[in-house]
């Protein structure tokens, strides 16, 4: 069976897959966010969803976050029982089961949920006194990505009057991602866009406030738009999350922030001068946003995944001295969807291993 | 935290996501396929990459399969652990730390791997000797796939009498999977082809014959090719996996089979008449062969999955009464992949949980 390998292991060394954590990049990451947001009026509340490591949320804390974003209440259990005080789950907690660990958590944490429906609000508030708990609710605002929430101005103002309406409820504020725009390759284009589904959010906020019930928060933002999100109202809390690892996208949209995510592949084949196989398929590394980046070798195309292997075509077979037993790195595409396959993070700094970090809520989808 | 759900529980009170497994669709694919290969020459080695379940792994070996199929080795591990005595590895084992892992498996059951490149043998074997155990070696033939692989014809005689004369390692046949026509959708096409590709690993058993080398096991086949693979000379034994569970793209060429794996998932939002959300995006669902396909409600379109969301247009919004706390269930594009982002299988008969599997396998991609 495996044995863990032990600190002070070189990369070169280590059993592949193995996902690795570059810890000097992380931290490049972490303190550039830190230092953007020092002075900005809104905070950071990163989202939890890309590294479901509690080892890397005490870390964003200790740089100053006001608190941790998470997708799911399963990401918020593992997160509150590190030690992370204060929560948002930016999402509809539906049914029973969930809303009964809900309350369960609220009474270990400070915990907010975002809502879009009124029946659903009715069922957080009916266990909430059941239980004897209180928790924060944020409206989802549907400001054009068209998935969860209700539509900006009066139907937004009729579920916040519900929450506020609601014993057990907390209005807290408004949620409101802007996912429709975070991959838009175009800077300029992409903060125009945001600035004006902003605008229209925060004509929202007016009519709450003159409704007698401010938004306290309002949380939206990702890596793509962290920067416009921060500095223009009504945003009061950014939800970013890839900034801390990178991804050959990313990268390409935000170059203040260093690759920390590299997957380390083991070559199990070079049956042809121009061929190269790893050992790191769709399993191991996701595609959806296109193939993963093979890095530090010249003369190699992009791979074509299958399940378990990765096949590159070798375009200069003189420059390419790669043979089974050789190590290869690849960039992810998308960070948050590759580290959902992996169980460990290999933490490494100057190519040595420094430690192991279990992707402690990978699985946590309930 | 997660109490895990009884015996006995409904499905509609399963929390979601939850990969569901109908004992009931199991068992009829596990009999058909039986059934088909009783009186046939070659014999059946699941690939156990599909499900990467012991209790699924131990029913297809009591149906009659002469041993199991996986893709890593930490899935032999698993399965040698829980009592599978006949395992292929059907891919390359390089690197020392693998190569030390593999002889401990040997000492446990009959393990057989996949050899492409010299080097590689001569590491096989003397790691073999050294740890004193032998191992069954298939030389992995490239019939037009592309990936792994040597060329048939004296390539392949090269390698295999080089197997043959390293102590340790024993010669015992040949791997060539025809992974370039498996999703062929036109049936006689697909046959007609891999009669073609085998008809040129048959001259190569031939040549290997003539050299005093004959191929005891011929491994090669899937699930959209065993029938023909079964029937085919020099096939001994067919790797198919998906046929268990079967998923929407092979429903499409396998009508034999019934779909055995769904996914339960809850709706969490209906913002507008037109859209409903689930709580399960690509963390729960792949999409490398399209989008799941949502089951028993007419009038809603594919989804448009994000992370943790499944988006679905409703086209028919009198027919579609789906609210938040509804389910729906999904049918996987692909079983596999989607298998491998689960930790667990909620084994359901006629509506009922009756056991949860642990997806053991999973995340062994070492």
């Amino acid at each position: 069976m495996i044995r863990e390998p032990q600190p002070g292991t070189p990369i070169e060394e280590l059993d592949t897959p193995a996902l690795l954590v570059d810890l000097e990049a992380l931290e490049y990451n972490l303190e550039s966010m830190a230092r953007f947001f020092a002075d900005k009026h809104a905070r950071l509340r990163p989202h939890a969803k890309t590294h479901k490591c509690p080892q890397i949320a005490l870390r964003q804390l200790a740089a100053g976050a006001v608190g941790i974003t998470c997708a799911k209440l399963g990401e918020a259990e593992v997160l509150a029982e590190a030690g992370v005080r204060d929560i948002l789950i930016a999402n509809q907690i539906v049914g029973a089961p969930k809303l009964e660990r809900l309350t369960a958590l609220a009474r270990t944490c400070d915990v907010m949920v975002a809502v879009d429906d009124e029946a659903n609000v009715t069922d957080l508030g009916r266990v909430c006194r059941e239980r004897g708990v209180s928790i924060r609710v944020l409206v989802e605002v549907d400001i054009g990505m068209h998935r969860c929430g209700v539509e900006p101005g009066e139907a937004t103002l009729a579920l916040a009057r519900r929450v506020a309406r609601e014993p057990g409820l907390e209005f807290a504020g408004l949620q409101a991602y802007e996912g429709h725009l975070v991959m838009l390759p175009d800077a300029q284009e992409r903060a125009a866009r945001l600035r004006e589904a902003l605008a229209t959010l925060g004509e929202t906020c007016a009519l709450l406030a003159r409704a007698g019930l401010p938004a306290a928060i309002v949380s939206g933002g990702g890596t793509g738009t962290y920067d416009v999100s921060a500095t223009t109202p009504p945003i009061t809390e950014v939800q970013a999350g890839s900034y801390v690892f990178m991804d050959a996208w990313y990268l390409t949209v935000r170059p203040e922030f260093r690759p920390a995510l590299t997957l380390l592949a083991t070559v199990i084949s070079r049956p042809t001068p121009d061929r190269v196989v790893t050992d790191s398929g769709m399993k191991s590394l996701t595609h959806e946003f296109g193939p993963p980046q093979p890095l530090g070798v010249v003369g190699l195309g992009l791979p074509r995944l299958s399940e378990e292997h990765a096949t590159l075509e070798v375009t200069d077979p003189a420059a390419v001295r790669l043979h089974p037993g050789d190590r290869l790195r690849f960039l992810p595409s998308h960070c948050c969807t590759t580290v959902n396959l992996h169980d460990r993070y290999y933490v490494v700094r100057n190519g040595t291993l420094v430690d192991i970090w279990p992707i402690a809520a990978r699985g946590r989808a309930q």
